[in-house]
């Protein structure tokens, strides 16, 4: 690595003050994030199923490792084969990639990843299933494989039951393939706002994995891996008796836009705290009423709403712009220089338009941590 | 700079056919680019005013330079210190951050970076100045300071007028510092619909700044520098006779969102072309109607809407996601691994999730350009 120089190619030094951070930057709580990590894992040992936690959120080698040293995660998840490399290259040794790898140079690199670690990824096409059969008998390895099934979410997978069991089967007699089960994540009913939209989203996904499970039975094929599940569902996937592995990724940092779904009770959920923000700086308070911030479109993505300012009413993060947030500030409280921690409205794509992560603890930088994958599409 | 690997660092490598670029990948159309960066220069020459280009939409040194060498720019805009840093260490000679600097870390830096080239820098609060004239005294260099008026974006700057005058007046006082001019930058009259919306808006901003211009003449204070303007108004602030720097960006790529806006005669802009795309590939086309492509929120921006599919009308993005992307093909003429290119929504902030812009000619790379300060946001 080269010399971190801070505000430069880092937004801060370890043990810097909060105060002293250069902004934007992307902070973490560091007692809130451990503890949604454990929370989780406690979770999944209750539930007796495995949690493969989602590095899409977080692109961050060292958070998959805490995920799964303290996190009780048996692997991860991404999104990507050149998110894999990164993270294989980290030392993480099982990786499932969540989604179809069809380009043939990265069909290949995904093969030749399988020297390095356990890697599975997902399958939509029979065509797909031929390259990929292809490029793993060329470098000699085993390459695992998951049907993915649309269970709701309207996007990539096959539809579940036979077209779900002639893929698996094309997978199964395919060489140097392993069938090892189904994909069943249901994306669009994580944000549904409330309990029962989810319960009953994710009821639907439930009976449709379960059945292609069955028909897979019949055809003599074992699903060892049944996954899915989210931040919003994973209770109603984990206590389903057909999933198997969760893919829960934003549980560790939690986001504006998932402050906005209900629990049973119709109340905010509650069970995982904030623990990333972005940290910012008013630079600009021309009007009485109104201050500028310094972070803006480069510093987060609101694809999912704006940032909310967090542990402040009398504030309102109401307009963004490349560069610039603009705040109402009704009482005219802020003063130029003065620090707000905003909740990013989608986590996910904040965190891949910044290079670090500024882990925080008791008013001190702690760790620093690399978005390893960040960049990483390919 | 370390090895360039195609498809992990880099997403392509000089020589390569379009075909066989890494997706998602930035791709810069060099023709239409060149054209763009022409039209602007002789533009600028014709009216008499000299252009500043803005760095803010691509933070590449090497577009920065083609502005200035080929492109009738007299210097470059940026929006961040670290972003006049990059640029400066990348040989560019004359850079006004078009924003404030508040925070005491940043005004330093900003103060040294006045002995390697020309720095101006906005200014639009009363300690503000104090704070910038004692780093500049402090490193014995003399910073240009522009007073920002709000002409009507309602974001950063003073009113126009007696209290842009008084934080002139300061500013001239202020041991090394100098008084270089007005910025009257109005962002949000840029993509206002209608060729009369965004005329009459820019009156009203013409107005207010040859005002204020008038009154800091009166004051003894004359404006060297009057600048403003943006890709959907030049012409106006051109032909003002009142400003005499353009802060023009996004024309050297157009977006989609600039593709909404219309000229006199209720078409489409046709001074500048589409030079920049989201080369992207089908990676899942499981339904018969419905295709998803491999360019989501982590390639691109879309806070300023979808993307759109250049040269095609048969099929349509219709939804975002992480990874994702959702592309209506009704007609299913789309295949797995065809490709497609994608106009972004919004340029600016899609440039800053890419590490680099693959520039194309004749179906073949012939350039690759870091984008320098990608991620610079401090």
């Amino acid at each position: 690595m080269t010399d971190l120089v801070p505000g430069f190619n880092v937004p801060a030094a370890i043990g810097m003050a909060i105060e002293d951070i250069y902004t934007p930057a992307l902070i973490v709580d560091l007692d809130a994030f451990e503890r949604n990590v454990r929370t989780m894992a406690e979770f999944a040992r209750k539930a007796g199923v495995r949690l493969r936690a989602h590095a899409k959120t977080h692109k961050s080698a060292d958070i998959a490792r805490a995920q799964i040293a303290h996190g009780g995660a048996c692997g991860i998840c991404c999104q990507k084969t050149s998110e894999a490399e990164a993270l294989v290259a980290a030392g993480i040794k099982d990786v499932l990639v969540s989604n179809e790898v069809t380009d043939p140079k990265m069909i290949d690199r995904l093969a030749r990843l399988c020297a390095k670690a356990r890697v599975i990824v997902c399958v939509d096409d029979a065509g797909n299933v031929d390259d990929l059969s292809a490029a793993a008998s060329r470098h000699g390895v085993t390459l695992e494989c998951l049907v993915e099934i649309d269970v709701g979410a309207g996007r990539c997978g096959v539809a579940p039951g036979a077209d779900a069991v002639r893929l698996a089967q094309k997978i199964a007699a395919a060489p140097n393939l392993a069938f090892s089960g189904l994909q069943a994540y249901h994306g669009s009913a994580q944000h549904l706002r409330t309990f029962a939209e989810r319960r009953d989203a994710i009821a639907k996904a439930v009976a449709m994995t379960r059945d292609t499970v069955a028909q897979l039975d019949m055809a003599g094929l074992q699903c060892a891996i049944v996954g899915g599940a989210g931040t919003g569902t994973y209770e109603f996937e984990g206590m389903s008796g057909v999933y198997n592995e969760l893919q829960c990724g934003s549980y560790v940092f939690m986001d504006a836009d998932y402050g906005r779904i209900r629990d049973a009770n119709g109340a905010p959920l509650s069970t995982f705290a904030n623990a990333l923000f972005i940290l910012t700086t008013v630079m600009s308070h021309a009007k009485p009423d109104m201050a500028v911030c310094d972070a803006g479109l480069k510093a987060q993505s609101v694809d999912s709403g704006l940032p909310v300012v967090f542990g402040r009413d009398d504030v309102t993060y109401t307009k963004c712009s490349d560069e610039h947030g603009v705040i109402a500030d009704p009482h005219g409280r802020l003063r130029i220089n003065d620090r707000l921690k905003l909740v990013p409205g989608h986590c996910d794509p904040t965190c891949n338009v910044h290079d670090w992560f500024v882990g925080v603890r008791n008013g001190r930088v702690e760790c620093l941590w690399p978005v390893t994958a960040r960049g990483r599409a390919f």
